[in-house]
């Protein structure tokens, strides 16, 4: 069988050297060599992606990446397996594994992109080695372009006059934002109050924090302020507001109302992915990120949309102080990916495919949480999603789980004792009742927590 | 002669494919696949960095980059011209365009890479698409021990027992590093105080008052503090110590000393580029960047090395609070960039090139300012380099210059009006009888440079 897989690519080129018709074309008709090149390099691209995925299977539980052999050479790929996998082919279980339902990483769209034909790039030694794009940016105007189209037809974002920054990842995103809504012409003497409506995500206060900045200071829960008019009236309010929120799925709105203040619209979850999309978002300052959408975290590729000059050119100036604009590799990759999306059926196929795969493990999720009278979940009802054209079920990225009998007051030792990592409600300023389980992680995970889930509630009734 | 480079890919694919032994003991020989499967696919690169050099020449005075075609399907390759030409295929050169010796776009290095084979990458649609590498980090580990082979190589660094994290250029690095310096175990009440010694990069000034932070600030140059002892055993001072300096290009060391004092070494440019490495530098947090080494300043990729654990872990956590690390692909190209360099003679091949590209710009601009009473250049001499085991000439980055006529105190406006554009004197916090000139950018912008300063050295006397 593995020798089956080494065959596949020399053989996918041996068919296409010797029958592709451009090769025989091409000696008799010198016009025709232009577009040629270009195909044989897309070829190429297909050729490279075939190899990359064919040659090591490690078993169906890992994978090998490109460094090693196609980058460095002498050395042979080597499987890097996922949780609870080992040996060389990670064919071995690890049957006293605990399940692992922490971090976000969202490899539940991997095997999409494994099976995608012709999406790889190739980068020349000597590509973009100058600090900004022809027009002077940091900024790829053609990728900015594949953006305003993707949310044109998503039907999530209004960019029609708005303002397009990118940043590495929407964590960069976040404090050039707070940095431009804090900074300059504030005629109020206090810092910015920056705030959240808990559950939130820890890193709007852990990166507000770290900067220790005199220009905001993190100010915890909207709660603490919705009343307080006085407040509101002296100081400059941030409030970042998440939706789809983050760990619960819900889409939400502003808490806090008045002049001084300014929101941040983290629409990272704003994806059919994981949401009904009601109308597109038109909030004055939203962030977006690949990292959910198409799965490609490690990019570090996020974006701003941006209602008001003054900010955005704010914004601007922290990228160019802070890392000068982030990576042309990583603009490229991000232009491939998306020019891959808007080619197939205008972006259907890559969110039926997130949405089922979503979908389908909300509903084992759920079925097995419905059996238990220990556990329950956020409450998520069908809605009806502009971009399917349907009414589609719930398929959130986290479970917000709750544990309900009354001694459980600690939710994460109680799933650790059976085997389930997951993060604490604390961590999300909540209370620690509450477990933030990762439903977007690689199927192997999401197999295995099912496992772990669905022994100990059989075992607990 | 057009048609003949569209031909050149073709031809030498045509070759690969028909008459490569791999593709004939391959068929016979089912144990010989494995080995195959990833030299066709280096092949894949030679032949995709071949396309994208060959495809459109652009008249020598530009370049076609590979969005256009290859990742984006139907669209013609565009050539996007250096300064001062234009058309569609860079042929015109625009006779009243001023010479640009303002930034220090490194694209002098460009040829180097233009003419190397085998020097890209290809990125699959599924490579790393998680959050961190298989131990946990943001960081690959093989990059870092390409970094510490290629340090030990150039002798420009000590690695040993050190810690090694990497930022979006060492622009990321350098803010990362005050925070961790001027953070924590800090019993001293006052912020921080971090300084430079003019003349010195902008960046360090203006980045530090950007963060507007409680935990430091800007104060300066340190002459206004090295005699202040009391200042010194109060506050922590935080020393930017450039070397080579940014603009002169000369070695330096940290003016302030005590026990308070802490120091960021910048070693932009300590490589046998632009001057002689008398020993491995081993200072306690020193930053290196691409940028100006090999030229790739676009990948946005740098490199902090540091003794102490604590303030590299302080480092760490502000890297994952701000991006969450950096772009997996800029890591997968700088390997591939370092892997390039590791085995062309051991590097060698690059420093010959840099050296010998610097060394023949300074004495082209030494010989016409010579011929000036009017202007002179900072004073360089020749010094013992340990990598090339020879006494070598100065090869600085910029030339800074100085209009020594009494009237001229504003040397940027005199050179303006000759058609230079460098950059001002009190940039660098130094006298405006002073221009930074650029010598790092391509060829066509060093030639118009060194014609229009010809032409007006020649008028002036």
């Amino acid at each position: 069988m593995k020798s089956l897989m080494y065959l596949a690519l020399p053989i996918a080129l041996l068919i296409i050297s010797f029958f592709s018709p451009n090769f025989f074309f091409c000696v008799t008709d010198l016009d025709y060599w232009k577009p040629i090149i270009w195909r044989v390099s897309a070829a190429g691209e297909a050729e490279a992606a075939a190899a990359a995925a064919v040659i090591i299977p490690c078993s169906g539980h890992g994978r090998a990446y490109l460094e090693y052999g196609l980058v460095v050479k002498g050395h042979e790929p080597v499987c890097e397996c996922n949780p609870c996998y080992g040996g060389p082919e990670c064919s071995e279980f690890l049957s006293d594994c605990a399940a692992d339902a922490g971090s976000g990483d969202p490899y539940f769209m991997e095997p999409f992109w494994m099976n995608m034909q012709d999406n790889a790039i190739l980068i020349s030694g000597w590509h973009r080695m100058g600090y900004t794009y022809g027009d002077g940016s940091y900024t790829s105007e053609l990728l900015v372009n594949h953006i305003k189209k993707l949310h044109e037809i998503v039907g999530n974002a209004v960019t029609d006059g708005r303002y397009i920054i990118f940043g590495g990842g929407s964590t960069q995103l976040l404090n050039a934002a707070v940095y431009a809504l804090s900074s300059g012409n504030n005629s109020l003497v206090n810092p910015a109050k920056v705030v959240a409506t808990a559950p939130y995500y820890p890193l709007y206060r852990t990166q507000t924090e770290l900067f220790n900045s005199r220009d905001y200071q993190f100010e915890g829960d909207t709660s603490l302020w919705k009343n307080k008019t006085s407040d509101i009236n002296d100081t400059t309010f941030i409030e970042i507001v998440t939706s789809p929120t983050n760990p619960e799925g819900k889409l939400s709105k502003a808490v806090l109302e008045g002049n001084n203040v300014k929101t941040i619209n983290d629409r990272a979850y704003y994806w059919p992915n994981f949401t009904p999309i009601p109308s597109p978002a038109d909030d004055d300052l939203m962030l977006f990120t690949l990292s959910k959408f198409t799965g490609h975290a490690g990019t570090r590729f996020g974006w701003a949309i941006i209602k008001d000059k003054d900010v955005y050119e704010k914004m601007l100036t922290y990228m160019d102080l802070t890392t000068v604009g982030i990576s042309r590799e990583a603009q490229l990759r991000v232009l491939k990916i998306l020019n891959v999306i808007l080619e197939r059926e205008d972006g259907k196929q890559i969110f039926q495919f997130g949405y089922s795969t979503m979908k389908d493990r909300w509903m084992r999720l759920k079925q097995i949480i419905s059996k238990s009278k220990r556990f329950s979940l956020q409450k998520l009802s069908p809605h009806y999603c502009s971009f399917f054209k349907r009414v589609r079920h719930p398929s959130p990225a986290y479970a917000w789980l709750k544990c309900e009998r009354e001694e459980d007051k600690n939710c994460y030792k109680i799933l650790e004792g059976a085997g389930i990592n997951g993060y604490e409600g604390s961590m999300y300023s909540a209370d620690d009742r509450y477990v933030r389980l990762s439903l977007i992680r690689s199927q192997d995970d999401f197999d295995i927590l099912i496992n772990k889930l669905t022994n100990f509630v059989d075992k607990d009734y």
